[in-house]
């Protein structure tokens, strides 16, 4: 078994989880589910007695804080400090030149919630036993409705003697309708951004298919500069490498693409009608979180989320109910899709 | 043209509007149509240039402060504090015994929204030139719904001369069938609480119905002292007074009950949806107060009503969403019933 090396991706500031998920206090520093936050989970699932080695988190400056305030549970873990973002190629491109060509990342984002974390240390073993064959790996998520919200997967051929599949096509989020056929086909999986890829064979299809961001990368750590278990890129390097994701940059042009299913309870938590559906429920569907007291009266499927005022709600169904600091947010379970446009989340 | 006292009486304290009224603060107080409270506009319906006297106020302790730190725009004031809570018929007796026997009282409480005070002073002036003949005078409030939550008042005979009518009979809160078939009647008006009394009728009404009401209230002003603008009934002999309404106590039982109509925009506010009907809409249906900024987006006949926090609602219709310090309240229109048995609410 080759050594995998978490590479914990911890950029980006989504408004679709305000008012509690904020600029200041993003998505994955937050104890959405449970009591640890969802990059704690993350670093949480890739212990050291599965095989992992110390994690690599990449981040930015803005959320440097937060990543150090809440790494103790991961000894060892080293920290490149994005000094711009330069979207998630870039990223895994830092870890990969900061690591032996022989080692195994498995790239993870640190916003997702997983019910199942044993069903992902399994798909995270047999992935990284692919990676370090030379497939590309993604993880593809088991589909449980049509999402329009993800990319998916399309299962391709079996690889002999694993459970790995290749990749037959990655396809850009669908609408609806061609979201219920991929559902009732039953051979496309979700794209949950969780890859893994033996580091000499991911730099090599960077280098084939964006070369610049390659080489700008390297150049970048090259001219970098640790600090205890900091590292820094060059700034001004960085400045210049091009912005791409994984999946455009490498992900859709690579022949090597090979996917491993992963049925394991996974949600991005990507608005907060996703969070109700992770998060326990009473035998009337309602659930309430946070340090506020809640009073549900004739309600079914209500969340309530409060940071201190008591929350009483009369007569109710599949709504959410938010309260943080100076913002009270009250949404149907359909409105969720807008919170993200509110004026309080635009111009925070 | 009689002189007309105005006797405001400012008692009780409910919960059904919670947690905006508060015990600490009740419903009178607060200025919940408009920028007046429903006590200061109860004043100000009855100025001097209509032929009012100065008002007398009747009060418990608990609001004396309240109301003396709103008595501003009735000059000449006067106060009566109540020992103890005894329900009206002896709140109005106090009243009624400070007055001369040929003096017409008119009765209103303070807590409710007018929004035609042009016809309130046209029945005002029409109920006293009645109660000055020796009429015991209702207000008969035009039905615009099957209210459950009112008494009502059947129409008599009309009364020669004037616009008004003996009251056949005073009906209790009907259950939703009765209070259709009175709306189709025509022939009911709701009971409002609203009345004009000569004052000694009233006294000699009270006597004979309920001689200890009568016969113990004088006794508690006759032994009671002034301080300024304050007159404090003897508490101990107060204490003694039968608790009941006016309605029971004497119009009930009086032959000379009369009403007169009045078609007023009235509302008693009697919970949070009535507060909505009572305020100025949109075009959505959707009522903004408070001192909160609100975001409706998708929303019909929403009202929001926040002392502060921002609050951002979408996709909800007949909804209504409360802020007050450290309490939230979401209701349905129909879950408004409700509110006075929430837990916030009953443990205040």
């Amino acid at each position: 078994m080759p050594q995998i090396v978490p590479v914990i991706l911890c950029g980006g500031s989504g408004t679709r989880l305000w008012p509690r998920s904020r600029a200041a206090m993003p998505k994955p520093f937050l104890p959405l589910v449970g009591d640890t936050t969802l990059f704690e989970a993350s670093l949480a699932r890739c212990p050291a007695d599965l095989g992992f080695s110390a994690p690599v988190v990449v981040t930015g400056t803005r959320h440097l804080d937060h990543v150090e305030a809440q790494l103790s549970g991961a000894p060892g873990a080293t920290v490149i400090v994005e000094p711009a973002a330069r979207n998630t190629a870039a990223a895994i491109a830092l870890a990969a030149c900061r690591l032996p060509d022989d080692a195994v990342m498995l790239v993870c984002p640190s916003d997702h919630h997983i019910g199942r974390p044993d069903v992902f240390a399994e798909a995270a073993s047999a992935a990284a036993a692919l990676a370090s064959e030379g497939w590309l790996v993604s993880f593809g998520i088991e589909a449980t409705a049509p999402e329009t919200g993800f990319g998916y997967l399309k299962r391709g051929d079996a690889i002999e003697g694993t459970t790995g599949f290749r990749t037959a096509q990655f396809v850009e989020k669908p609408d609806l309708e061609r979201a219920k056929s991929f559902l009732a086909d039953g051979g496309y999986a979700w794209n949950g951004g969780i890859f893994a890829f033996r580091v000499g064979d991911f730099m090599a299809e960077l280098s084939a298919h964006r070369p610049e961001i390659a080489a700008k990368v390297r150049e970048a750590v090259e001219k970098g500069a640790s600090d205890s278990h900091r590292f820094h890129p060059d700034a001004a390097t960085f400045a210049a490498v091009p912005s791409d994701s994984v999946d455009y940059a490498v992900m859709e042009n690579t022949s090597r693409a090979a996917m491993v299913p992963a049925d394991m309870d996974w949600s991005d938590i990507g608005n907060w009608q996703a969070l109700h559906d992770a998060l326990e429920r009473d035998e009337s569907g309602n659930s309430v979180r946070g340090s506020g007291e809640a009073e549900l009266v004739d309600c079914r499927n209500v969340l309530v989320d409060s940071d201190g005022p008591r929350v009483s709600v009369i007569g109710l169904d599949n709504v959410i109910v938010v309260v943080d600091g100076n913002e009270v947010l009250v949404t149907t379970a359909e409105g969720v899709q807008k919170v993200g446009k509110l004026n309080g989340a635009v111009n925070q």
